[in-house]
């Protein structure tokens, strides 16, 4: 039986991740995502109405031309989570592929989503809900499970495919976490069964290899915002928060905590609409009274209603935690909304810089125009996603793969991850595979 | 009326904290403090026994001879609370003054053991202890009220000086947590009536004043441990925590998770027995059953104990969470205990390491060779005791005193808060003053 | 006699400089500058047609209402140097003072250019040219002397008031330069006789107090510029040169090593014109038939033809060394001229990043861009133009004044400065002047 | 013809290097060295009386193991330059084999004392001197060729293995310097030359590969020190430099421009008189009058007689660059030598810290106890021995290997060596080879 796998994106970089899998004549593939900062580094590219090659040479999504050498027939396109890095580029290379698109509900939703906005190709693959802890037939030999795993979006799950010589585990973008705040905790449980009955190859995610101990969990960031914002409760002017708009359980805390001081909770921001509005149709405890406004027009009269009744009646939560310059917060900081600060009123960051000098400038711009207003700054009320080195540790403990192949960094990101693995008996160019874009790993002839 | 305020030490650096407040003839000292970090610099240096004048000269402790520019007596020593830095040069200094050292009973026990220590002068000063919220006569026309701060010690006060021309409020060394874990919340209330009051002056610990945002809760620092530790609840090797040994709460939800993980809790080190017994004493809800090990043999047992038993039934918490070189969790690494690291076992530092080159030095190398030994580092599961920039505002928005005095840091360390200040207001020069170790500030005439 | 000195701007921030000196009747301006960020922050600002009082909200330009408070007559507004943090206020301010502009011949050609591009107000101050070792009466007790520095730009001097109490000597933006490459040396003989008849007051520039060690040559700057385009020597392809276009003396080595390594140098954009003009109608030894092109059409026609007669051939020194979005290089970076790179054309940045984050990551999008062009970046071929710890400790064993006001940065760039003072034996508050934007400080009453 | 490489240490860390390729039967093992931190964190480890295994369990020597896995004899062992991480396991390892050391001179003549110093084994392995240009007969079909590079020691070469399948060059440890101070320039003609003739391996040095821009020449470093030391021209005081002892040019430059500022040179400390001693008796411009004492009571008395005959007449050159806590710098900060530093006194470390905690913290503490006893710290007078990144791109631009393999780093300090590469067209595992310690590259079969 042959089994390979080709590492297409996101093996030289953090974005447009691509991974396909071949179990003889068999294909799947894992994520097709977009790198969004090669398309921000020039100005005014409008990628919906970009053609995928121009895409690729810009290095914004995958180089899936290597598919071309791998002998077999694409069975599933499969998405992990709803994150623009793993299904962004969908929209541009589906088509290509005459197989359906399979996810989680919470991840099609955004799937068919991005194919809407999509303008320059006609995307009809099927698109096929599945949920963590089902099973689906790939081919005669090989069946594909969703494990349930816990990310800073809702809905995602590790896809394994069960194939004769072994489970190949695609586990990218997750955290160990035994208590979030909306899903069920992380199925460690599921991955120590796995390793007990044995994987052939575990593709890892490295985002956040290098930094030391554990990441915590959402509840922690969540006692962080309750800290936070209830230490404002007796302050009677304005208060605002900005968070990632795909991170429901955030913005679940931000609305609790919202009412908890006496406050309505606002959404703000075309893609605080989108992800809200997409987990409140899929059942996730969104209030259904809950105010959300993504349209200029109906942004503006938020605003305006805000001013008129009282700024401390009310929590605008809005897009802009990056100070990218278009979004709300920034534009508020601009003072091109008829929201207006006053001395005293807070702003409260519930994420974190990615850091990379342009999104600190940009990031460093927005803070300085909201304190020339007034505003107090509350800065990274916020843990990651990903694991961190010891969850590293502990999935290698429980997973024990025959294989590794470190993804979804650089080669310095990726780095640490394999001191890791080597300090754990694997052997590079042995069964750890260091691979790049474009390469084809070997597992079994 | 005259009231002056001299600033002794602290001024200038972080640590040897020393002012002297001067109404007519009553003079109040708040503080007597030293700089270990001046000590440490030298090789082979034993302060117990060294002489006030040279750990004048060295740095080490305030130089107190601007104290003979003030004309009046002192009624009061008053150490806020029971950290080295605040405390630490009583035994050198005190016996100078015919005066008590009033404190909170937890300060004054750490006081009583200070004094038992030094061994080249005498220091017979009365030990007094107030609560508080209570209030004590210092002069005629002077009374001094202990205002409950929360901070990483327990039994910690900002005195008051009640004049009559408003409160001297000296408010070193606090966050504001409305959530601690064994003691009440944070008086703001009170704060906000004295600044309703009249506040004519207010020395404020400008230690994180540079730190954006707002100092979390004690409570943020302990459900970090408990996601910590709780993940490790199916570890069965070994698992050895460490933190600030006087850090009365942290050493309790340390004393706690380990038993919600089944382990017994055993404490090691000289300091951790000191601090800990203390609060004990004190009525603090440490278990009487607890097992704390001050003394090399004693700690030699319960280390073959640990070994013998199983290392998967305790939780050592040891001293050495900045790499100190004598420290527990030093002589650990470098295998000078009975104590065995396996491959996988865990060391918790619920700490951060003070950002100082000589600090950072040992704790890398305190990790280096725990890592050598098969450890696995947990790191920062912690959160600081003094307040940030919002913090700072907020004190500001309470308290509007008169004047202000930062302290408790260099001048690049006050920078920050006199930006502050500024942008509230004050005027440098004016109304708040950048003082410097030796300095006098005449308040009123 | 009365003494006092207003310390109006720059004295809580780098930028919009401006000091005045009161001597009984008699009062000379120091400065008038810019602070170009506090504009740069907000989109679409053209200075030219603002008003002063608008500029002076934004924080942009000196707020001069506390020349009111000073009982006198301004006799004269001396820019040290033309720099715009320096010069760039004069079109903004100078109008409002009955006093010419005094400065170097350099200073004073581009005070007239700055005041030419004023379309706000009518500037018709006088502009009085005085050389450095030069000396101007000021009134009937005061002289004004010119003393030759060194710094990034040529024509720098030090103006020291000669009174009856002693000099006050201006020392803003200068390092010790004992070998600059067009200028005399450092005149240190002429400051330390100024330390032996009596300095009363000394003001310095604080920009890098808080680097260690001291600031290198001119020359060190020219020799690793040609060590880095030697190296080039044998390199047949596009060579790209970026500084900052003031300064004249790294232009000049850029020049000359130009046409060391066979290449025709071109200086291209507007201030490149403007700076290497002015310097060649004083006679600096710009080279007459050195090409330089400013305006938009005789640049592209310039590209073109070095795109056509080879790119080997020329050497491009061109503006944009700060990644400045409108800047020639960054354009260049955007394929917006017809200037085309090929894979292994270098570019030299003779320049730093200046540390801030909207500098930081516009530069980093220029680099970035520049690199997927096939650039090589050769980064901080530069050395700065600003006394750093060492540079100050020597200026103070030289001019030993009674009184030092510390200036050019914020209070936590300041804290070094006072740090060094004070081990000097100064005292804060005596005889260190710790000022703040808007004060004045008494020397003598 | 089988041509393979054994990547023996240095492939993870900095430090321990060693290579072996066999070219059919024959082998040649490239460097031997030593990799001190991992000694060092012990404490009281000596290395000379150590057996060779338990170096290669702490990680200090290369695990040399995996030479049993190559079919052949070794005929000859070179070591590329005399710093410890190349030459500093000879005494451990060189035993082993029945072949020469074959080096340049002045790197045998401290091989030949590195084996005098081994106390626990017998090295009698011969040693062989050979010129750069020169070339040596290896076996049938192999010759060695040296070829002269520039470092920051002097007699470093890069040895060429000619082979009928092209030449294999070991490259390890250089910088391009066209000017050197005392040695010919880099020999970049013949890397050329080697180019065009056709290289089937090249082996790079990656210590810097993630620094931007490229390492200008020592000729920089010495215009630094040049700048540095005549601007204390008029000072009188004591004036003392520290460097690496082995760093001969920089030796020199400090003996002359100790000379031009009319002050005797004197090195002090015992590895300063080994590398000078050794530079002078093979012909390098050292004075024969230059005064060098390595003993304790040698040292002692120069010190004497520096303070007799005035600290204003000598210039002490001495050990201690990175606060090793035994180097004579350290000591006489912690005044445990008779020198006496007054209140001025300058210190130029012509070294850069070398960028670990350890170090850091080594350094710092170093600094603060000079600056405690009144010295002024002049810092980084200094250049890097190694290639930045557009020091590889050259290089790579003139080698045009078939195949490439990074060393002399860990994963993530070879990954911009792999990015610069691969942006050159190579591909990971193709003809670029990320190999790890005790793995073997086949070339050819």
């Amino acid at each position: 039986m042959e089994i390979e796998i080709a590492t297409i994106g996101g093996y030289e970089e953090v974005g447009r991740n691509m991974t396909a899998v071949r179990v003889d004549d068999d294909i799947v593939v894992f994520d097709m995502g977009l790198n969004l900062s090669q398309v921000l580094i020039h100005d005014d590219v409008r990628t919906e109405q970009m053609h995928s090659l121009d895409l690729i040479d810009m290095g914004a999504i995958p180089d899936d031309r290597v598919m071309s050498e791998l002998e077999g027939d694409v069975k599933a396109i499969v998405p992990t989570h709803g994150h623009l890095d793993h299904i962004g580029a969908i929209g541009k290379l589906a088509h290509r592929y005459d197989a359906p698109v399979v996810g989680s509900p919470f991840t099609i939703e955004l799937v068919r989503q991005e194919i809407d906005d999509e303008s320059k190709f006609d995307v009809d693959n099927d698109l096929v809900k599945m949920e963590a802890g089902e099973t689906m037939e790939i081919g005669d030999e090989v069946d594909m499970e969703f494990v349930h795993v816990t990310h800073s979006i809702v809905g995602a799950v590790s896809p394994v495919l069960h194939t004769p010589e072994g489970a190949i585990v695609y586990g990218l973008d997750k955290r160990i976490d035994h208590n979030p705040v909306l899903e069920d905790p992380f199925d460690m449980e599921r991955f120590e069964e796995l390793g007990d009955e044995g994987v052939l190859c575990y593709i890892e995610d490295c985002t956040n290899a290098g930094r030391k101990g554990r990441t915590p969990s959402e509840s922690l960031a969540r006692e962080h915002l309750r800290d936070t914002l209830t230490s404002f409760e007796d302050y009677t002017g304005g208060i605002v928060a900005t968070t990632f708009s795909s991170h429901v359980e955030r913005v679940y805390s931000l609305v609790e905590f919202a009412k908890e001081i006496g406050r309505k909770p606002i959404l703000l921001g075309r893609s605080m609409e989108k992800y809200t509005n997409t987990a409140r149709d899929l059942g996730y405890p969104i209030p259904d009274d809950l105010e959300i406004y993504g349209h200029r027009r109906s942004r503006e009269r938020a605003f305006k209603r805000i001013m008129n009744e009282g700024k401390g009646n009310f929590l605008p939560v809005v897009t802009g935690h990056q100070g990218e310059p278009r979004a709300m917060l920034t534009r508020m900081a601009r003072d091109e909304t008829p929201f207006q600060f006053d001395e005293g009123d807070k702003v409260v960051f519930s994420a974190r810089v990615i850091p990379e000098p342009t999104n600190e400038g940009q990031r460093y711009a927005a803070e300085k125009l909201l304190k020339m207003q007034g505003a107090r700054i509350y800065d990274e009320v916020h843990v990651s996603g990903h694991l961190r080195e010891e969850g590293h540790y502990q999935m290698l403990e429980a997973v024990r793969p025959d294989n590794i192949i470190p993804a979804h960094q650089s080669l310095s990101g990726v780095a640490p991850y394999v001191d890791l693995a080597e300090s754990q008996g694997y052997t590079t160019g042995e069964d750890l595979h260091i691979s790049r874009n474009g390469n084809v790993v070997q597992l079994t002839e």
